[in-house]
């Protein structure tokens, strides 16, 4: 099965948060599809959605969806995705999976295309693509580990409402709109009870942090920490790496950040550890990394470089990364153009 | 010396965040003052000042501004309580003081009433109360080290605005202001431009979060971060620990949090230890700690008690303390009720 050069293209959850930032990549990115096809749920149906300077019409999925697709791209639910995969792959297609369904199962490569691109040439039809919060941490962690040889990671996160989709965003936007109001009296107390009904979130997400992502799993661990450990492990090639994470969500737009303490096997020079990661390709190096200023933008940033001075072999830093861009959409695009033939 | 039973107050700063908070918890907790008088800056001379169902009329320091006082609670810039303090405790009265200035000096008392009650005997006219973040993580990390001997702490706070004063929360006010009309456009970047300027913050706060808190030293480590790493130290009387921490401003109001990891001399088993977290006083144990729950309220909260699955020493957690109040000041009310003389 040789890919070609002018794929048609499925994007399935075109209306959602990463699903529009997809077709903007595409079309941004000048991607040689022959034709772009914009799938969504039934309550989509007919919706336009832009695509460059133009806009598809939505489509529902039916029996005969894929029916002379190349590639199809999937940002949905895990379920979805579990359902739909298979049938896309058994129409011929290749799939980039955005959703967590197929991403540790071994016959599937788990990729972020500046780290381990390799493992693309195994696929079987699936090829998944990390969950936002793993991007952004591996990105700056697979060039240090290379040099250093990464023995743990202890890793906390600051992620943004759009990781958990438009709803997420909608929900802060409203809630902001009906505490701002009350800011000088949210000290006082009682600010729970000022906020509407949080409906996605566990509680109020406007003007507070939530330190829970996902359900807990035995040991007390969050789906979402669960994620980044496993992830990590598989995309760095790592099996035994212990990686302890603790997932937040603060009320920002997007743009998840990552404070990130690592151990290695050998010492770390931490100028040495700057120069590695300046010189990695869609790092960027920043003295104050943050969502404002990743938004929108390709490159994971990283910043506050430094050693805990009683660990020689240790190493800190913030991160931030676009979660909609290269926590996704980006990065399944950077899968799909290693699928293309060679110029 | 011995402290009166009524004593004579001053609260220097009495108009800040902290200052209105102060006077607030001396009514709450009935206090047993002969007479509370507030002091603050000359642009606030004059000034009325809520004091439980009273107002106080806001003075300026002078010459003869501590003539009769027993207590001078400061809540001042580091540059005014090295000027105030020593003038105070020449007139005679003892000294309570919220910044950094003498926090760190061997002969100064550094005191979490429920951690170290016992050092407050040997005051020589100043005692320190710690940074605010300082108190929510040694509140929980105390106890735990009496029974499982801490050997090191790596920290990521989530730090409210109201931690920089009124002029914190006023800047993430007025940007949120601006902003929330253009949530949805924040995902498409450019975010920092359609801010209005910082002034307080390096960079906009609303719908962001900036990863240095303070000036940066040698090292890379921030001021903020070294205070937590010293005073952590000099609290639990342990001058070795190895802390790691990086600092976090994040759009919320009041209420700072931060997830912890860390290490013992002894295997740690979770379930003790979480009933010593539970049944540590000022400590609450709850399922998801959060800044607008915490606002308003005496507790430390800490919940997702959990272990690094490899390594039985570890322990994790995250906590979220109301920085005005326990992490400042009803901390500085609770030491000068241990110096009131035994009923």
């Amino acid at each position: 099965m040789t890919f070609p050069s002018d794929p048609r293209i499925a994007v399935v959850g075109a209306t959602g948060a990463v699903g529009r930032v997809m077709l903007n990549i595409l079309a941004e990115r000048r991607f040689p599809a022959s034709e772009v096809i914009a799938f969504a749920s039934a309550r989509s149906e007919g919706q336009k959605v832009p695509f460059g300077d133009d806009f598809l019409t939505v489509r529902v999925l039916d029996q005969t969806a894929f029916e002379g697709v190349d590639l199809v791209v999937l940002d949905t639910p895990d379920e979805v995705a579990e359902l739909v995969a298979p049938q896309a792959v058994a129409a011929g297609a290749v799939v980039i999976d955005k959703s967590a369904a197929f991403r540790m199962r071994p016959e599937v490569p788990l990729v972020i295309p500046e780290v381990n691109p390799e493992s693309v040439r195994g696929h079987r039809g699936i090829i998944s693509s990390p969950n936002c919060t793993t991007v952004g941490v591996v990105m700056p962690l697979a060039p240090l580990h290379r040099r250093f040889g990464l023995t743990r990671a202890i890793v906390s996160s600051y992620q943004a409402t759009s990781g958990a989709g438009r709803g997420g965003v909608e929900e802060l936007h409203e809630q902001v709109l009906k505490l701002v109001s009350e800011v000088e009296a949210l000290s006082a107390g009682g600010g729970e009870s000022l906020a509407p009904k949080p409906a996605l979130f566990a509680a109020p997400i406007a003007f507070n942090i939530l330190p829970q992502i996902g359900s807990l799993r035995d040991g007390g661990f969050s789906s979402e920490e669960e994620k980044l450990t496993l992830e990590s492990r598989k995309i760095m090639g790592l099996p035994d790496l212990a990686v302890t994470a603790t997932c937040v969500r603060v009320p920002t737009v997007t743009g998840h950040g990552a404070s990130v303490y690592v151990e290695f096997a050998e010492a770390v020079d931490v100028d040495e550890a700057l120069e590695i990661l300046a010189g990695s390709p869609g790092v960027e190096v920043d003295e104050l990394p943050n969502p404002l200023q990743a938004a929108g933008t390709d490159s994971c940033y990283v910043g506050r470089i430094r050693q805990n001075p009683s660990d020689p072999n240790s190493l800190c830093f913030f991160t931030v990364t676009d979660n909609l861009r290269k926590g996704a959409a980006l990065n399944a695009v950077q899968i799909a153009e290693l699928l293309l033939p060679p110029a």
